[in-house]
């Protein structure tokens, strides 16, 4: 199981980002996100609105303390692995990774606290270049799940795309 | 050589989400990001900035006629390759893609016209779930370069990060 803890949103700065990061968490195989920062009803509304109609289970919530969350996690027995561009490189890290059941990824915002370098077990970096949050999440998940995430499929979902080589097509689904 | 072509920007909007592209683009081996929608100056020095402190080669340019981009790429034998959540899926149609020596991969903003999908040589989807064209790209790249993306140097950088298990190195290099 991983969760993503996403560490110091900004309600107006990082709306799309951090929406954008629990699509991704959701579409690639996570079990939850979990937002910091900034109280956002609205952000967590719209990644909840998502699971609602593609499918789930998928867990949405916020937590004013992430200090506590990852506390909570150590004490439960997760990995906690932060994504961060001074970290090991993940391809010499990933191995190790994906022997732990239970994986909490951290990722941050503009200003990551120096303290929560010391509390991961691993600093994990998509190569040594700026980037993107989104972008480290989805590789990390892909390495983790080695592409099964891929075909994973959602339950109770309202909607359904049968891919095409043109052109779109949906499915509406009654439940 | 893969040329990134990034659709209908919104200056006000996208203005974050688009340079994660441009960024993404050149840390996972792209060679270039040619921005299309509303002209943001901003956005294309943002991207450039990076390249100038953290190395290259890496091309950011913007052009008004994506419609000219895509011509133009075919013309000069490049393989139009169109990221969206309603195409086949990424797991069975990458190997054709990587035996394309030149490939434009084409990411959209919010609405994409239905031209973009019959003008793609092949309309892909990480997952058929709603998620970011930043996690879409980011996918993308790692299963065509097969991880050596993650392993590239840049050439004329100012900065370097030193990788570390907890804190961050980051050397200063004279040019």
């Amino acid at each position: 199981m991983i969760s993503v803890l996403r560490l110091g949103h900004r309600s107006q700065r990082d709306a799309r980002i951090s929406t954008h990061c629990g699509l991704v968490a959701r579409a690639l195989g996570a079990s939850e996100i979990i937002y910091s920062g900034e109280p956002d009803p609205k952000l967590v509304e719209s990644v909840k609105a998502v699971v609602k109609n593609w499918g789930g289970p998928f867990k949405v919530s916020y937590e004013k303390s992430w200090r506590k969350v990852i506390a909570k996690y150590k004490r439960k027995g997760f990995s906690i692995c932060h994504l961060s561009m001074y970290g090991l490189p993940i391809q010499t890290i990933i191995k190790k990774v994906r022997k732990r059941r239970n994986v909490l990824v951290v990722i941050g915002a503009e200003k990551v606290p120096g303290e929560v370098y010391k509390l991961a077990d691993y600093n994990i970096a998509v190569t040594n270049q700026p980037h993107s949050e989104v972008a480290a999440l989805a590789v990390l998940l892909h390495e983790y799940f080695g592409g099964k995430e891929l075909i994973k499929t959602f339950k109770k979902s309202k909607l359904k795309i049968i891919p095409q080589a043109r052109g779109k097509q949906v499915k509406s689904l009654q439940h």
